[in-house]
């Protein structure tokens, strides 16, 4: 990452609409955690954001893992008995068991439901499955469908490869003022389905091309990463840069229509558990806050002991908490433009926290100084403080070189953004001064 | 302070009327925070308490402010068309803005409205209102009273001083054992109000002459100060005895019939903070503690953070959430002598847990002490403990050098006098000693 | 203790019958706080437990305390004024108060009176009365028995002795790998009574069969003394032992049909507090944990600030709140075979936890380790995570040398052996390894 790119920066007016054109242009691929799929996926997200496109070879050593041969996959169908095609790859990338070897076989009804799998409890979806780890081939198709087949003999195609290739994935540095990082990761392996994960792919495309037109306390690092094995592979190759991640989030399932949980970071305490906290208060959105635990998506790799990096997940309603999760069910319909509008906003205001959360130090500390003289004080008394009156109050008291301003808004009840702007606005007349002199 | 003065001691059965006496012959009295009717005040509260008169002057240097000059009214009124006095200073000393510059003119009504305030939703309450930092002048007046004048010509008079002179106020220091001090502030600048401030005025004055006439360990230092620039002086000047401030407390609005709210220090768990709630728990009164807020009234200066004094507020209904407040409305009616001397006893009983709230030592730590042989203990078992033999082995159990008595009577749920009488009498049998040796 | 002892092991299913039948059996002795009740007592237990039986003469010095004089009735009873026996200890060993001096005389009605206590509320029931510290001779009977009694003379006889003696007590110590001991309490001293204590005696003496039978971390040791008295006599004694205490209970009222209280260690977060606190959440019964205080049992001599030892005290329903408590309602049909069952099984519980409760420390703690390819991992993606596997995952993150299995247990919310097995399974795996090497 040299050169500062060119962004094509998206008002916040229409983010929302320009999500949703980039989630349904990214639905039809076939995704894995390898493969040409990725490849396509991260080529258009370069459309918007110069990310750099990373190849990791086949059998790279990962910690306890290794990186595993790459998966591709050019057709899959099933013919019914009169020779129709009652299955075809090409209707919807879930139609085949990630990661299934090539077959090309005929089969009596009873062998092919061997090969099947539905979900009886929602007989129009079809489910999404893996088999990263384990050889073996199979189909998923709707339980209605299933049950539609008659007696007779089925050909089935798979024409797959699983070989030695690469693990590709993208990473996005945005240099800011410090070498101190944020770090954005969201997973871009899931096939076929648009809450988990396109809208977390649109989500950090745009909050990083809006981050890139600002000017930035921190420096940010997106990283686009398949999902489990792809944070670990990452971690292993870029150990050096870890001592950097100030914070971290990880984003996903953020377009459909529940409201937000927050999945604190393994430390419960860090920074950011408390700025996503804030913004969250303050959203006028319904939210849950959750501790920590060590299931779920890829925090699991970034709080893992060895690292126990200050790393969150940001949703809207989690993994496995939505009936349509890991179905067909979660398609273009269930994420709209204006849910990812607002997890856009939310976002934006979880780093403006983090941007903007520093220590003052009051300079007149005895005593309240004269705010009348300086225009920041009403002029006569026994009428109620203004919002911002009282937020100059709450930040000369407490900036005394242990409170941040977080910690201020916080022990106020003021929203950040009030407090921060008090500070701005008493460092101007001389009243504070940042801790770092500045 | 030299000699010990000679205090008229009021017993507590009859404080309550002598303190609402107090209160009435305060009223009429035009104060501000500077000027001949603090004099005044101090005046008769000398009558009560020997109290040492400040005079501090125009122009000293107090931290970020200056000592402003002082400000004198000898009349005010203003007459209607027909020659008649429409307002007179002399019915209420709220009906000029205090510090209001002299002026003699005739006006339009148009013109004179430009100079009144007044409280169009309690039409028949004067308004409190200051220009302390700002050159101009007005009135207040009923609303109803400014709906009924005629249209005409209007001769306004205000015969004030503003000009160099002095900021008074008054001091007792009560000296105990020990130098370590506990601060009582209350502010003496509110005119024509009972309940902010000549309730705190008449509590601290009869809590002042109730300590004077006990032998204590603390000693006490009372300071009658004009709000917001008073307390500002006296820590300007007083630095250097600022470090002997152990407790402090902030006493103001103690005579309406509202329950009491206690407004904790900044730090929050000062030892004044658990005094004053343990006394509130057991007082059977109705309560609230709250936590500190660098809004409000003088504690914002004691609580500044260079100083970040143990200093609370107590109050009744705290100001600005009773209607009357700042209003003629606050009147002799609005307080009462039941609720004045419930005030009093609880400060007493507040001052009694810092006085006796220290460290023992329990002097057979290894299993019980024998109590029954030392007749401390039923004889016979089988029947419940009685509340006081409850106390003697709380007491035993936790002084091991760790818990104070109040930190006992918290644990142990049980009132702090149970506590310290339980501890008296233990340390009378030899089985518990003072850690500092007594 | 030398020689490992032969122990009749009482399988699970049948300890309970067991229990009650110990019950039974102890439940006519006469006994009291020295004396050959408690001789007895020890003797029976002895039979099931290798207990070595301690003699401590009168007037050994323990602490603030002196051994008393031993106490022993060998009859007594009162004859009405036709010659029958109105009262007789043969009916029920609380019908004198223990430690009654020696008594024969002939007393009207008004005087007997003077000498008998009732239960004017509970009017079928005989009182438990003691008068250990105290020379003096009383009866005690139901009060209905005491109403019909007609005027008339009366022979009373109390058959006792009081006098230098030996103070009696059990103890087994069963050698753990570690010096580390488990300390268990149950006083000896009640007579006719079974909740309090003859439920603690059989629970205690079960445990101690069963954990001797196993291959215990933990040494244990099983203290049966008088109450009040015995454990001052037995820290006493047994000062250079208490470094070795990691952990210690009280068992008491242990058979009745209330839900189980556990009143916490003075140190208020001591592992044994954690351990019973977290096996009661988990037992499927009714409960309550509360804190510590000086008032209560004989946990006030271990917690008492000399010593402060990790020693909480598990009860059903606690002394003194249940309303057979200390008369002679509280007899064999008050305790029941199942409920001394369950009180049995949730030591056993405490008792594993506390054995199994370590710190381990994971081999791969950068990313999670690859659990599939070691059987220990789902194969395909996409459907919820068994427990055992949720287990896994907890015990991987959080065995960083900072949080024991308990930790991990209450941080998860999942019982405690599955916590502790998947910490067996990665341990056989290689994944973990005891924090101490094994």
């Amino acid at each position: 990452m040299t050169s500062q790119p060119t962004l094509a920066y998206i008002g916040e007016e229409t983010a929302g609409d320009a999500m949703h054109g980039l989630v349904r242009r990214l639905y039809p691929i076939c995704r894995s955690i390898t493969g040409d799929g990725v490849r396509e996926t991260l080529r258009i997200i370069r459309e918007h954001l110069p990310l750099e496109i990373r190849e990791v070879p086949t059998g790279t050593k990962a910690f306890d893992w290794t990186v595993p041969e790459e998966w591709n996959i050019r057709d899959a169908w099933i013919k019914g008995p009169s020779g129709e095609k009652v299955l075809d790859l090409q209707n919807s990338p879930l139609h085949v068991i990630s990661y299934s070897t090539p077959v090309r076989a005929t089969l009596s009804l009873e062998e092919l439901k061997q090969h099947v799998v539905t979900l009886p409890d929602s007989p129009d979806w079809i489910p999404y499955r893996t088999s990263y780890f384990k050889l073996g081939w199979g189909f998923c198709m709707s339980h209605r469908a299933l049950m539609a087949l008659p007696e007779g003999d089925y050909d089935v195609c798979i024409d797959s490869t699983r070989r030695s290739g690469h693990l590709t994935y993208g990473e996005f540095y945005l240099p800011g003022h410090s070498p101190e990082e944020i770090l954005v990761h969201t997973h871009i392996c899931h096939p076929g389905m648009c809450n988990d994960n396109l809208s977390g792919i649109a989500i950090a495309t745009f909050l990083a091309s809006g981050l890139a037109a600002r000017n930035n306390y921190y420096s940010y690092r997106f990283v686009l990463l398949p999902g489990m094995i792809g944070p670990i592979v990452w971690l292993a190759l870029n150990e050096h840069k870890v001592k950097w991640i100030r914070h971290g989030v990880i984003l996903t399932c953020l377009g459909d229509a529940g409201g937000f949980t927050y999945k604190k970071s393994r430390r419960g305490n860090a920074e950011i558990d408390l700025a996503v906290a804030h913004a969250l208060r303050h959203s006028g959105s319904e939210y849950q806050v959750r501790d920590f635990s060590p299931c779920g998506y890829d925090e699991r790799q970034y709080c893992s002991p060895g690292f126990n990096l200050p790393v969150g997940r940001l949703t809207r309603t989690p993994n496995g908490e939505y009936p349509e999760y890991h179905t067909s069910a979660d398609n273009p319909g269930l994420v709209s433009a204006a849910q990812l509008q607002g997890s856009l906003e939310l976002c934006r205001c979880i780093f403006d926290i983090l941007e903007r959360n520093r220590f003052y130090i009051n300079m007149y500390p005895n005593c309240e100084p004269q705010l009348g003289v300086r225009g920041l004080y009403r002029t006569q008394g026994g009428t109620a403080q203004a919002l911002a009156e009282e937020a100059r109050l709450w930040v000369l008291n407490f900036s005394d070189g242990e409170h941040r301003l977080l910690d201020i808004a916080e022990r106020s009840g003021l929203p950040f953004a009030t407090v921060a702007d008090a500070a701005r606005e008493l460092t101007n007349h001389g009243l504070l001064q940042g801790a770092d002199g500045s």
